[in-house]
């Protein structure tokens, strides 16, 4: 591996460079020769940043990690915790084409990571961050088995992010919003905590 | 390609032998000389059933279809319709260690698929398959949006088979069958049709 010259700048820069990249052509178009020019780096610039496709993937994982997070802590107080897990969750699916290419990212990673050990501690860390998510609307939207209604939740907005990757004709948004509504009404088995109730 | 000399028999054979591989290892195992190995035969041998190993996960999945549409098709005669479907869609689900072989060939194919427009159509196929067994098991537990239903339960599906591969540990067999009951529970909004009401 290279010498490691990481001005934060600089990575700002190539991961801006990637992400205009995914966006536009999705994430099968992203090689580190490609993700060059798209910044106007030599190939051996970026190999700074990361040498192999895996890190290529783990750089972008690690973004699309950090933007999520960031857009949840940036979600507007709300006095309904119903309300709240709702539009948190929303931050995760891709119902815009800025978390569609989060999903594709994430698909991408997942794959490379189920037979690349290396990768396994991130994707751990990812799947953990949205069981968390999924454990935390489970407690306000239901009094039934928590741990199942949150797996049941869970595998329904992976396999939702999987179908908009795989059918994204039939996988829109107002599909997706009309699934995760009926899900989280299929949920309630109580009245509502908070001042609503 | 080289010339094509597909005897049932020996492709058949073929296919033993790589189910054993993957049983015992797993779709990552599974390339064309370690088939070739486990099946004693020369790898140009095994070149005359696939080339790549895309037409390697052709054949796997091609496989897996089958014997899925076998097992569905010999499912005991149901008074009940949403037994019935209850018993299908545990066909499809990593129950077991069989099934659990056959949802690393899907996940690995569909991985696959989603760069290699090659493999879309057997791809596509396999997802209507599976679309049109929860538009069923949608129409015999609920009233709701029967489209909506569907979608929701079919990303259930997926996502579980996912988490299976991912987390074996925490996917078990108990834990499948605990969300799929509350899932169909959570589905109905109606009495169930047939002998039973």
């Amino acid at each position: 591996m290279p010498k490691h010259v990481d001005h934060p700048a600089r990575r700002e820069e190539l991961a801006q460079a990637l992400w205009r990249l995914v966006m536009r052509e999705g994430m099968a178009g992203a090689s580190i020769r490609r993700v060059a020019a798209e910044a106007g780096w030599s190939s051996g610039s970026v190999r700074h940043y990361f040498t192999t496709h895996s890190e290529l993937l783990v750089f972008a994982m690690d973004r699309v990690t950090q933007r999520v997070a960031d857009r949840i802590a940036a979600l507007p107080q709300q006095a309904d915790p119903r309300m709240r897990a709702r539009l948190v969750l929303a931050e995760i699916l891709p119902l815009d084409d800025v978390r569609r290419a989060e999903t594709q990212v994430w698909l991408a990673f997942t794959m490379q990571a189920v037979n690349d050990p290396a990768l396994r501690p991130l994707l751990d860390a990812a799947h953990a961050l949205l069981r968390d998510l999924c454990r935390q609307a489970a407690e306000v939207y239901t009094s039934e088995d928590v741990p199942v209604e949150a797996e049941r939740l869970h595998a329904l907005l992976d396999g939702l992010a999987l179908h908009a990757v795989l059918e994204p004709e039939t996988t829109t948004p107002e599909r997706i919003w009309a699934v995760l509504n009926a899900h989280l009404e299929s949920m309630r088995g109580r009245p509502a905590p908070g001042p609503d109730t």
